[in-house]
């Protein structure tokens, strides 16, 4: 069963967003046992509308189609496709309710922008939104699927997870698609690729094997097309399991998940807890953690030290200590590291401090000099790195490396 | 001057990783005058790279390829390229000193798999990879450009930057597309519709209006196409200053630049510090300022206060508070923001906590319960919020509700 997934918009097309909402819907469609062919963003603009639809059904039985449902008139995919299908626009009675029920919720005044949300092509199956006023539309056209969804995330996530998933379900018998992730740290993809190459070439033709490498870790995806989901397991489990027997100790987990939240489970399991000291990296490390359901249990907090006055007063770094080294040192480091272990109580900590740019590198330390400091009660492990000129990278560079250093302490913890 | 953009991997296809590279290349192209017509996500196989690329060559001038560039197995990009030019392959004398380049700097035997990645068709010209070992590719077929890039994304960027657009510029005469956006915060996009329906009337052919409403905040783009800059920018300036003047006070800025950069833009005007004080939030406030060049002027820091202790410890929030009203109250972030004006010694502080979920609710205070409070010396300004059961969107909401909170004390400053 193969879908599709369409975004409508000039805003992703001229760079101003980000797709977020296909990466999600193509996790939500695999996890059901359909495989996506292609995502395509395209603009609000009817020809090419028509073109990409009458595209994506030749490549697939479903076709998920996102924006260009609001109120205004750039928005223009609900005549679009009415038109695309040959039908009229009426008037849907529960639609209409829903906008009136979210105007009055909010005590504002409904205007005739808001009423016309609730016109729809004729032919379609009204999915409520129950966090938005452009309701979902379901078109079942000869057999093929196509569901026409507003692009604001959360409207979207709410229909595909409470109403598009499950009525996909009924509709048709899903094959099985079965994915299976070894994430590593601390070796590049080519030397991965040669320590595995016979594993690799092992493989059956319904096995495929992607490097997935980011950041200093390369994730290894395995992933199995088939009918027989016991079969399918039980292949891609015997071939994971030689995979992490001879990859050795850079795998990190066998979840996929970020590498945070394999920390955050280690932790966790042994009843550890974790505090920062940031000083680059500037709140990223601590919002990787507590984006995490259940991260309280391990992360207490910490400082965002940016100013040398937080780093003394919040860390007790010393006065002295910053000015016959510097703020991005060895030895601060090491004071902020230790600072935070004591002032906040917990078992681990780590300390960043660096030049994340683009401004105030100087010639001995260059943008992109960061050190880092990861410590327990037992061992503090400091290390200096020199990363690029860019900020957004420094920035989640040392963030990845503070987490890899604290992976390999908590292994030999 | 149209573009199409075509990333090959089947991690996006499955999800496992956002297409963030489109997003920054269609900015880059837009910033050229060259327009993205498509965006098309396709998988590592070669039978859909093909048929991509023929689409691709029948609606654009010029097709920007990543991906698929690895030195692994599942890397078939080059040699699908080869055979959609029916060329063969040769290998690239500065692409393998590139290579070698890299591996002497690492300190790290050459094996055979990287050797091939300087292997490139004949019909190529190749754009030097200064931060990795997969060359990139540029092609000119019958007046159709083409190019080949990795899908790490600085190696990609710095391709982009110093290498694609520079050669595109001199390929072509560009036309010219400005873009000019405002961003309101505190007015729903219908509202914002209804005030301005008879300027957005009158808006000439060559000029589009586009509506892009995200968490409390809505974005106008104004776009206009053409052959004259100067008649364009006259334009679009005439009409975007009509519409900032009918809007009023709920325009933050007139740049295409995030709330928190604008922020950060009137606070350094200003002269203003700024410090944060995060429970559910857990650093992320923190991490939308640092991200920016030049925070550092604004932000000293603060606290991540995830756990009552830290609470009590950095803000000076007391005991009996914490024990009468609970962690996320009125009277806590009160105290709270308080705590950080003192301590963090800034002109301007935001404090945030709440319940962030899954967990943690309570049939009085259910998730999505968030109390937040932003103060300067002379006004402090508390509110509580009830958002959704979703961790993520309750955090983002959080952070964007406070940066809008502190929007309407610096007006009022």
């Amino acid at each position: 069963m193969l879908a599709e997934i369409i975004t409508i918009g000039d805003e992703i097309l001229i760079g101003q967003i980000v797709d977020t909402n296909s990466a999600w819907m193509a996790q939500q469609l695999n996890d059901a046992g359909i495989r996506v062919k292609q995502i395509s963003s395209i603009s609000d603009d009817r020809q090419h509308i028509l073109t990409a639809l009458a595209e994506a059904s030749n490549r697939a039985d479903i076709i998920l189609i996102t924006g260009g449902l609001g109120p205004t008139k750039d928005d223009i995919t609900k005549k679009t496709l009415a038109e695309y299908f040959g039908v009229g626009m009426v008037e849907s009675k529960e639609a209409l309710e829903n906008v009136n029920r979210i105007f009055a919720k909010y005590n504002r005044p409904l205007l005739e922008v808001n009423r016309l949300q609730a016109e729809v092509p004729e032919n379609c199956e009204v999915i409520l939104n129950k966090n938005g006023t452009a309701p979902g539309m379901w078109f079942n056209q000869e057999g093929k699927i196509y569901v026409s969804m507003p692009g604001v995330p959360f409207e979207m996530m709410y229909m595909i997870e409470e109403e598009v998933i499950p009525k996909l379900k009924t509709t048709f018998t899903l094959p099985v698609i079965i994915h299976k992730t070894i994430l590593t740290a601390g070796e590049g993809e080519s030397f991965l690729a040669e320590k595995i190459a016979d594993i690799e070439d092992a493989l059956p033709p319904y096995i495929k094997l992607a490097y997935l490498p980011k950041l200093g870790q390369v994730r290894l995806r395995l992933s199995a097309y088939g009918d027989d989901a016991d079969l399918l397991k039980q292949k891609i489990d015997e071939f994971a399991a030689r995979i992490v027997e001879r990859v050795g100790i850079n795998v990190v987990t066998q979840e996929d998940i970020p590498l945070e939240k394999a920390l955050l489970n280690m932790m966790i399991e042994k009843g550890l807890t974790l505090s920062v000291a940031e000083s680059c990296t500037g709140g990223y490390i601590s919002h990787l953690f507590t984006q995490h359901a259940g991260s309280s249990k391990v992360f207490l907090g910490g400082a965002v030290s940016y100013s040398n006055q937080l780093k003394e007063s919040l860390l007790g770094v010393k006065d002295e200590t910053i000015e016959k080294y510097g703020a991005v040192s060895e030895e601060t480091v090491t004071e902020m590291v230790a600072g935070a272990l004591k002032n906040f109580k917990s078992d681990f900590a780590i300390a960043v401090t660096g030049i994340a740019g683009p401004d105030g590198g100087t010639p001995d330390k260059p943008v992109g000099t960061v050190w880092i400091g990861v410590a327990s009660a037992r061992q503090t492990l400091v290390k200096k790195f020199t990363f690029s000129s860019k900020r957004i990278q420094n920035i989640e560079r040392s963030a990845m490396s503070a987490l890899s250093m604290l992976n390999t302490l908590l292994k030999e913890y």
